[in-house]
């Protein structure tokens, strides 16, 4: 299946001079949310993982469905403030400011497998965060996936030494 | 299986006289997770849905995976200005001021059926909402699926004309 047929280029949004990949498009047709889902899930069985790890809220699409595929938990990296019990934080830098962001901090235990799923790699940063939380745990990395990457933006090189999957390029 | 065993009250949030059912306890589970979702998916099938719709953020744990289990598509209620195509919005009262929910206004095409899944059924004040958008595109709202229902803020009677169901009562 080709993938990139269901992605909706929106263009000038949300500001001027970018072409945003909608991937709404994807979600609302079954076979396609399916398929494209059942390739991470793919990758996260050779990875022989016991944690999904997804931010907010986009990384909760694909990352939820693999963790239900494969019957293991889902620990979910929300903004500060949401989460209700104690946290841990970690900071990244945003285009002007920086953002925070957190996990309860018993999501993971010490010497789980762990993936991160999220719809995009772009820069990295929310990438970087979430493994320094993580890896705070005692958790260990097992691989990153992607539904997209914007392989101009060089996210891998920010993320070397981490095993990476993504399904489409741009 | 027992699911409340696996919910954390916390006393006090997000303020004072708050018992917080909190739910990543269940995510974090792998077996709990799946079962929780499998109860929701099962009745699903019985109400014959084509679609799933889920409010950020917390909609798109259990919405996402009963989706993917069932090959349909997922489409995702926002608040405002996160989704990169044409909208409608519908309005709902907050204890203070009011809240908006989006949807694109392609999600959903008439005659669809469609199941709303979300965490939590309080007041019903974002079902409620949900519902219009779903009913202005032509969709048939075939049943609302919770997790958990605080059954003293009498969302049911908002809903009144709608099926519904709860997998934890409080």
């Amino acid at each position: 299946m080709d993938l990139k047929q269901y992605v909706t280029i929106v263009e000038d949004w949300p500001k001027p001079g970018i072409r945003f990949k909608d991937i709404t498009t994807i979600m609302d047709n079954g076979d396609a949310y399916k398929y494209a889902t059942d390739q991470i899930v793919e990758y996260a069985k050779l990875k022989n993982v016991d944690m999904i790890v997804g931010p907010e809220a986009r990384g909760f699409i694909i990352g939820c469905p693999v963790a239900y595929a494969m019957a293991k938990g889902f620990a979910p990296v929300r903004k500060e403030g949401k989460l209700p019990r104690e946290v841990i934080t970690a900071e990244y830098d945003l285009e002007y400011g920086t953002n925070v962001l957190a996990m309860h901090k018993d999501a993971i235990k010490p010497g789980q497998r762990v993936m991160i799923i999220d719809d995009l790699l772009a820069t990295g940063g929310t990438v970087e965060a979430t493994i320094k939380l993580i890896e705070q745990m005692g958790g260990v990395v097992a691989g990153c996936a992607f539904l997209i990457e914007l392989t101009y933006l060089d996210g891998r090189e920010k993320l070397k030494g981490y095993d990476i999957c993504t399904l489409m390029q741009y």
